[in-house]
């Protein structure tokens, strides 16, 4: 196939645009009616970084590039919007590879009500994915940063912890004892990440005061979300919820379960802050468990009781601007 | 520089957000009171695609990178707002580099009123940049799409034509006797494209009824152009608006001129429709020369009386979603 009959292609793999879409695809840019605040994030997914298609399915990586962008949606407890999908195509990939790529994209997409609203096709020595998406809030009250924490807060995490850090080392071709539904588990957790998006936006209502997704493990972004905050966070090690089969991970390969659960990514969770007389609330229209961690001080950084033994500094090889 | 360096030195080489952005990077996201029409386009240029390391210094890129997305905006008729900017950096790119590129694509931002708004940097075997950029407007009337033409519209052009093909003919080390003034302006002319910004919104105002950027080279766009308005355009080859030096390109390469103005990409010109009646309101608010270059039929495709000693189907190796 051609390059424009692949791009055809593409387009009818893509669901109908959404009511506020006036122009999609096709056009030099799409155009959307607005509601009153744009939440717009840019997330780029890259072979031998972020995946290996070795072990990611072309549908992982349209799955995983969208996810993740939209986590960054579901921190700021926007409600989704439109997806912009830059393709940077290596010349080994072939056609049915980009559209099983596309396809898991927009499956998600439609999932989590978003319209895939424009994109670009290119050729690159190495497949590169680059997400821009656009949720949208009514108002500004409605929409949490990382920089709202009060001392006194108290710091939760949606879900459990670890599984993708585990799913990877399974990828690595780690050798476990754990049953096929706990490692299949495992593997898509970090094959086929989760936005929280109904979460993010329960918790904002709920009171939030600050909120980030965890890409880059709890330990280093709870860092930014103290730094943004001005304060200290402290993060109790013995309250981490940890994924079923991540501490025989953790043994198997060696290692203190807490650098899977703590300093490992990729589980894009939510790590928040909370006035404690919210919690009630937000746990009853989170839709997602919720686990209380610890507390907002006085103080810089993030202090770990409990995980003193374990090097948490790690920091992943990619950040966000 | 280890990477959140590197990401701290960009932010700081970022201007000031404007007064619409309420947050911009740092967050998981941004923040932007919107207006009533968002408009967005994404677009990513690669190495040895869209331009080469070896005869592109980072700078060009990174202004490049910009100005091509813009120019969708330019296309619509929009109003610059927000750019999103997505760095994907091989190894041997030194952060020094990843800098100068930067601050160029800042430097563009200024210019032109775009709030560089988020981002992020990711490692990938070859550079590829992609950058999505949000406009606004606030009425549907003030957008122009690609297909509102009608029959016996002018077909008409901002600029001049076929310098950028030029400019990357001499770069690929064609002789000529062109003077250094002139083969600056094509050098020039193809590493640091213009967006006709004010020139589409000039349009816009004015009454085009569609308008689309000469990206792929006029004989490919204005090909989009009349299928997505249904209809046919003949553009008569003498009356195209060649850049100065382009002839004695051509000559030296042993080409058809007309090859290097009708079917040479990256000018970035605006390509435009527009009922004869608004034409001297269009050129008095322009701001840049317009050209007619021929009228709006029935029928489809494009013809190019006077052209057809020359193969003008050469499609581009890339194409915009």
């Amino acid at each position: 196939v051609g390059e424009l009959a692949l791009i055809e292609a593409i387009r009818q793999a893509l669901s109908a645009p959404g009511e506020r879409v006036v122009r999609s695809t096709g056009d030099d840019a799409a155009v959307v009616r607005s509601r009153p605040f744009a939440v717009t994030s840019i997330d780029t997914v890259a072979d031998g970084v972020h995946f290996d298609l070795a072990t990611h399915s072309p549908a992982d990586v349209g799955h995983k590039a969208l996810a993740t962008a939209l986590s960054d949606l579901a921190a700021m407890g926007a409600e989704p919007g439109e997806a912009y999908v830059a393709l940077a195509l290596p010349p080994d990939l072939g056609d049915g590879d980009v559209l099983e790529l596309v396809r898991a994209l927009a499956d998600l997409a439609g999932e989590t009500g978003t319209t895939v609203a424009g994109g670009d096709v290119v050729s690159a020595p190495g497949l590169v994915v680059t997400v821009s998406v656009t949720g949208w809030a009514d108002s500004e009250d409605r929409l949490v940063g990382r920089d709202g924490t009060r001392i006194g807060d108290v710091v939760g995490v949606t879900g459990e912890l670890g599984g993708a850090a585990a799913g990877l080392a399974l990828l690595g071709g780690l050798e476990t004892d754990l049953g096929d539904e706990v490692k299949d588990s495992l593997l898509t957790r970090h094959r086929r990440p989760t936005a929280r998006l109904a979460a993010g936006r329960a918790l904002a209502a709920a009171g939030a005061t600050a909120m980030i997704d965890l890409s880059d493990g709890l330990a280093t972004d709870a860092r930014h979300l103290a730094r943004a905050s001005g304060l200290a966070l402290e993060i109790d090690a013995g309250t981490l919820p940890m994924a079923d089969g991540v501490a025989e991970v953790a043994a198997a390969a060696g290692r203190n379960e807490l650098e899977l659960t703590a300093a490992g990514g990729d589980d894009y969770e939510l790590l928040f802050t909370i006035p404690a007389d919210c919690w009630a609330a937000a746990e009853a229209t989170a839709g997602v468990s919720l686990t209380r961690l610890g507390r907002a001080l006085e103080g810089t950084g993030v202090q770990f009781p409990g995980a003193d033994a374990v090097d948490l500094d790690a920091v992943r090889g990619y950040e966000h601007l």
